[in-house]
């Protein structure tokens, strides 16, 4: 694992010398400040607001046939917030086939991951690479040892079915969340839900509203709302669509008909 | 080029295949044909709302040291929109490394995509992957025979450094926005701007908007809100600090002097 990220550190530092080199002979020093951490405060680590104090490590568990934007929304908040390194772990390790054949990588391997400041599991609606004993164990033994057990989507259900979400309130996808009272936790339909040291987000897109809310709470405000404004987070859905009670009824009951069970938030994932 | 997607096909069918005979095992054939388009009504892809007609080919033309959510986000919205193939090119084909390290793939070569419907590029801080002039030229080929011809983010100065935008107007990162001029567009700072055929959305987040915008476009309203309740896509963030107005003045002045030129929309990207 070490072995993994010291490599990745010696990646980073050399593609970022690339940047610097290159910005320098476009126009100098404080661009290349910028150019060397991307589009992100983080080029300014240490100094930058809430970049005080111990690195934090921050891991997204993914998994075969995993949905793209429940971590690429998070992760593009996460890793520009500042003295903040994100990790991917997967099952087997290695590159990770998404829905729609999409192929992410590099993943470490969750049984080599140790010990990790943020756990969060995305979700998906074929869940059952997470499923299997050995690998909720591995989210159980890293969701005990981390300061903030999260999740996104029907992640949730996976943290619930490792056992973690006993009595704790979460969050899901609208058109699973009930499942979650099936594995002892408390279904929360808001869009951000925290309880203690756990928080969650809805639907695949609440994964960013995720993000800034927990970039905030790891971080400070100031940090986040910079993060927002570089990734220009400021939402205008053409449609109020994004949530049963707001869909127009023609909409929403079309949803239902292709979704069995979500009118009562009773989908069944894939297990 | 169609050898890679006949490949990609047999591997769809034969996933959805698994999770198909999966939802059997949970539940009978209702689920079965909602397993098999994930979370999306492209399962039912004739019969959908707006999937009637021609199939509409969708490329995202990405690069290496893109930002991820650029194209993460509109892709969730474009995969799920009824007979829509999305397909992803980029200047050497194969696993792309993006900003941080992370590793997407496949694609497609640039230079053997033939015609699409739609191409979408999305947007980085570095461009010079996209600005050696063979791959303008492939840019500005597949512009000029598409439908559509859209970007996110800082995507709409490869653009206009293909020649395709001239007169035209078309968003851009709010800190870049400006520099759009120098290649004869027109800076328009609304979240998504239509100008004809030319879509575009804003800075990393508004690829979602942009999305949802050209789902309608492409697939009718009623379509678009039935992904967009898919995808939960009711955003809620949780401060007001997603573009220069609205920023708190501290943290804006201090993403101002993090990205220098930002203030004017005149942040230079590398070319």
């Amino acid at each position: 694992m070490s072995g993994f990220f010291d490599e990745m550190t010696r990646e980073e530092l050399s593609r970022d010398g690339r940047l610097r080199r290159q910005a320098m002979l476009m126009g100098g020093a404080a661009l290349a400040a910028t150019a060397a951490g991307s589009l992100l405060p983080g080029g300014a680590r240490a100094a930058a607001v809430g970049g005080t104090g111990k690195p934090i490590d921050f891991l997204f568990a993914i998994y075969p046939n995993g949905t793209l934007l429940d971590f690429a929304g998070p992760n593009e908040i996460l890793s520009r917030i500042p003295n903040t390194r994100v990790r991917f772990a997967s099952p087997a390790g290695g590159p990770v086939t998404l829905e729609k054949g999409i192929v992410f990588g590099p993943t470490e391997k969750l049984a080599d991951v140790t010990k990790v400041d943020v756990i969060c599991v995305p979700g998906a609606l074929d869940l059952s690479a997470m499923m299997k004993p050995e690998t909720l164990e591995h989210v159980r033994r890293l969701s005990e040892a981390a300061q903030y057990v999260t999740s996104v989507c029907t992640g949730s259900i996976i943290l619930a079915a490792s056992g973690v979400l006993k009595g704790k309130r979460s969050a899901c996808h609208w058109a699973f969340l009930n499942v979650l009272k099936e594995y002892g936790a408390i279904p929360d339909a808001a869009r951000v839900v925290k309880d203690g040291r756990f928080m969650s987000g809805g639907g695949v897109t609440a994964g960013i509203d995720f993000g800034m809310a927990i970039a905030a709470e790891l971080r400070g405000a100031e940090a986040a709302q910079q993060v927002q404004l570089l990734v220009q987070y400021d939402p205008q859905p053409p449609f109020h669509a994004g949530n049963p009670a707001d869909a127009p009824s023609k909409v929403r009951d079309a949803v239902y008909k292709m979704l069995p069970g979500s009118k009562d938030g009773l989908m069944r994932p894939i297990l």
